[in-house]
């Protein structure tokens, strides 16, 4: 951390070189505002080179200051306001440390602008408010990857304290999540593992669950505030092992570990591991506390919140289960890195169906022209992880905001289930050989071909899941090699039949889900097919 | 109903005679007064028959009009208000229809006979309510025994319609148990198995879970308010089969049956039933409604009210479970008729566990010199019903007392395991040939024997416990083939060991329990040799 650069961008008038200058005083850092430096490497002032050269060569000369910025370390740099527009930029920079973005309201930012003097173009004309506000809309997304710093009503030597706190903290990020029976936080940031027994507050009895996968690599990583380890319970890797055989092993896990009524089981892996130690948790002596270290993107921002735990029987998937909140979740983004990539972009299905279903922005993000989630870059450890971090908390907190409103599924919750009914019965159909995450990918296409079919989104909305989708890297078609009628039947047997009937999440538009329960049964089988993979693709 | 006689009693001054006389008139009954009866019959004034023969002659002139009017049915009876502390003609008036005690506050009842005109005894001296109050002690054990019927700031008429009305609803009670998720009802009554699922608003999907012994007995007796039956899951009954391959076949049985999340698993048994299907329903889908009849005592009293649920390991008992509240309980006791006298006489032991912990008086009417409860009334099906269903409501209401304090069994509720550190051991060393209610009463003699021995309770106290569970049918003495070294070593596996120190519920006195967390191995194994059977004995 010490050697990281320290960005700051943001808006015109929202404090960028007042607040880095700050910052650095109070860190004993270097100062450097790109556009500073491009002045002095130019020799003119910057409405001069627009003039004279336009705005093309400016950005040029942007990019080649962002990239011998990146050569150096333990600066504090404050970017021109588009210049972290640029993906290049981004990779460039974002790599050498974590980025905020300082915001302000657009009053804020005209009266600064205006104070200060600037006869900037921003203020010329009737409603500089109102365009301003356009901009950062148009922004938005692109902003949207970096921590970002709220300015308004606020000095800069507070913002610029604001931000060093945060880097005292870590830059860990914490989303509190309500509940009936109270609250519990989950914490994203990186590196955390090995405080987290102390951050958890977990010092009496406890073991860790996790499986054959993740405990060589993990395992080790969470000790007490003494250096001490934890007996860790090691499940088989896999769907096919979340099982009562599994649950009935770990059972006598724990007792021979000890644990008690006092203890805690802490869940360490992916989604089957929090299901089966949450599941355990729950029915061991009647419940003992709980506590999950997702360790893959879908776990982070998926099934770590809301509660739900559970185990498969023969007949189905999570046919056995309890509502079981845990005391806290870490979401150790560092963890990652060692994920088989197609993990990881199956858990990014999730992601997308949390922007589809409640936050646009979060969906634009996602639909950005140039995409840093690629899991090329994951695999050569090239990956953002501030771009990252922020991508995992605001997911998570689409989940919160859900399953705040309706703890024990009995209403709006059921919209989180956007492409599942159809993608459960794609998993289970292909005998589990395609990815959960996958195959809900697959199963929002046939969803957004059903809404649309029904009238009820724009006819353009399939291609557009579908491009997005794709881009991700995720599948958009049901391999030929799954018969639609074997599909649609098990389709029927998933718990989310109500009264006979299927009921569907569909979607209006990007961020507007609603459920339907009598969707045709002609109308669903024609989706499935249009999402076949045919031979002519 | 209609042919059976209602018999009011209580002390003098409640109305009874008033009232008797409007309900008869109400009803369209004959009404009976056994004071005018004796009159009548002997040519006397009572007073003059006191005066003259003693009040022993003038026992026996009740105890024969009580075995008269026991001859005779559709009465409306008010007894004298000695009458029915005799349990000979308890037994005899008592078996022939409900008995309600009329009540009333010492100074209202002073009152009342004053104003009366009334020259008795009771009202001459200085301080008529305060003997007036020390009687109504006196007799309290005996009068709980009958349905109470306040009769304070009402009038008889008013009191009449109560009785009336009471008797409409089928004489059922009904105690509402609270909770942080809620709250659900406790009916106790007869007869009432076949309007269950009227009672309880079940008409969506349902499923019986019961056990080879009670489906037989009362399976059939649950239907829909068309007459239509319920499909029954039916497990092999005992202890023995409280495990996860039972719960098991049961997730396949609800899935079988189509059970889906708006379901409601009912379960009709024993405690034993009463857990497995409870766990069944706290875990199936995650969690679907659950209704309880319980048809032992033992279920009725205990184990239905809680919400605690759970299965046994081979490592133990209740290792796995769920808190899982009821909808509702119906406490048909009706159904106890079926239960073997062994099996009726070891839920006596929770009753009086009951008694120990939270109610004195409750205890009190296990002390009666004259034991109605004797499983050979049972047997021969003369036991007392309303008796019966006074004392499981009695007990039902100590219950929820103590789980509305604590309804996840962090502190107070601890004190319900009064005898169970000890008993529970007794069962496993005994390989559960023990029956958990003869276990608990060897348990609570054990652990009054280690409070005395700590100074904690008088020394008498044991002989006293010990004298009740014995007139109870309850074994008292640990058999002198289980090893005191192997018993001891049984309660430290139990999982009410906390900080591996082994806690105790202890007694102080009648009513009055509490948890002592140092207790000397040594104090444990010296109590437990105490309880064990010499061959002197």
């Amino acid at each position: 951390m010490v050697d990281d650069n320290i960005i700051l961008t943001g808006f015109m008038g929202t404090g960028k070189t007042t607040t880095g200058r700050l910052l650095a005083a109070r860190l004993g850092r270097e100062f450097v505002d790109t556009d500073d430096l491009i002045v002095a490497r130019d020799g003119r002032a910057i409405a001069d080179i627009f003039n004279e050269d336009g705005e093309t060569y400016f950005r040029e000369l942007e990019a080649r200051a962002a990239a011998d910025l990146a050569e150096r370390r333990g600066l504090v740099i404050a970017t021109g306001g588009r210049l972290m527009l640029d993906p290049a930029n981004v990779t460039a920079l974002g790599e050498t440390g974590p980025v905020f973005c300082l915001t302000a309201e657009p009053d804020v930012i005209v009266a600064r602008v205006a104070a200060a003097g600037d006869a900037r173009p921003l203020l010329v004309g009737d409603d500089p408010e109102r365009r301003v506000g356009q901009l950062l809309r148009r922004r938005a997304a692109a902003y949207a990857r970096f921590r970002p710093v709220p300015t308004g009503g606020r000095t800069a030597a507070e913002v610029a304290a604001g931000i060093a706190a945060l880097l005292d903290d870590g830059l860990r990020e914490t989303i509190s999540v309500g509940h009936p029976g109270g609250a519990y936080d989950v914490i994203v940031g990186e590196n955390l593992l090995g405080r987290f027994l102390e951050m958890a507050g977990i010092d009496g009895p406890a073991a860790i669950i996790t499986d054959s996968h993740v405990g060589p690599l993990h395992g080790g990583a969470i000790r007490r505030a003494d250096g001490s380890a934890l007996p860790i319970l090691t499940m088989t890797a896999g769907e096919s092992h979340k099982t009562l055989d599994t649950v009935r092993e770990l059972y006598d896990g724990l007792l021979a570990a000890g644990i008690d009524r006092d203890g805690t089981v802490v869940a360490l892996g992916g989604g089957v591991t929090g299901d089966v130690a949450g599941f355990v948790a729950a029915t061991y002596l009647r419940g003992i506390d709980f506590a999950l270290c997702p360790t893959t993107l879908l776990a982070m921002v998926d099934s770590s919140i809301g509660g739900k735990t559970g185990v498969d029987l023969p007949q189905g998937k999570n046919l056995v289960g309890a509502f079981k909140q845990p005391r806290i979740v870490l979401a150790d983004i560092a963890t990652l890195a060692t994920l088989p990539a197609a993990e990881f972009t199956s858990g990014l299905a999730e992601v997308a169906k949390h922007g589809l279903i409640a936050d646009p922005l979060l969906w634009q993000r996602l639909m950005m022209e140039e995409w840093y989630f690629d899991p090329r870059l994951l695999a050569a450890d090239r990956l953002l992880r501030s771009d990252l971090q922020s991508l995992v908390a605001r997911a998570v907190e689409v989940k919160r905001r859900i399953v705040e409103e309706d703890p024990f599924e009995k209403g709006r919750r059921a919209t989180l289930n956007l492409g599942h009914t159809f993608g459960h019965a794609i998993e289970q159909v292909s005998g589990y050989a395609i990815r959960h995450g996958e195959a809900v990918a697959m199963g929002i296409v046939a969803a957004t071909h059903l809404s649309a079919a029904l009238g009820e989104c724009s006819p353009g909305l399939p291609r557009l899941v579908e491009m997005v989708l794709a881009r991700l890297g995720l599948p958009i078609h049901i391999p030929p090699s799954l018969d639609p009628a074997a599909l649609f039947a098990a389709m029927g047997s998933d718990k989310k039949r109500k009264d006979g009937r299927l009921r569907f999440v569909l979607i209006h538009d990007i961020g507007d889900v609603f459920i339907r329960g009598d969707v045709p049964a002609g109308m669903v089988l024609a989706a499935l097919e249009s999402v076949i993979m045919t031979n002519d693709e």
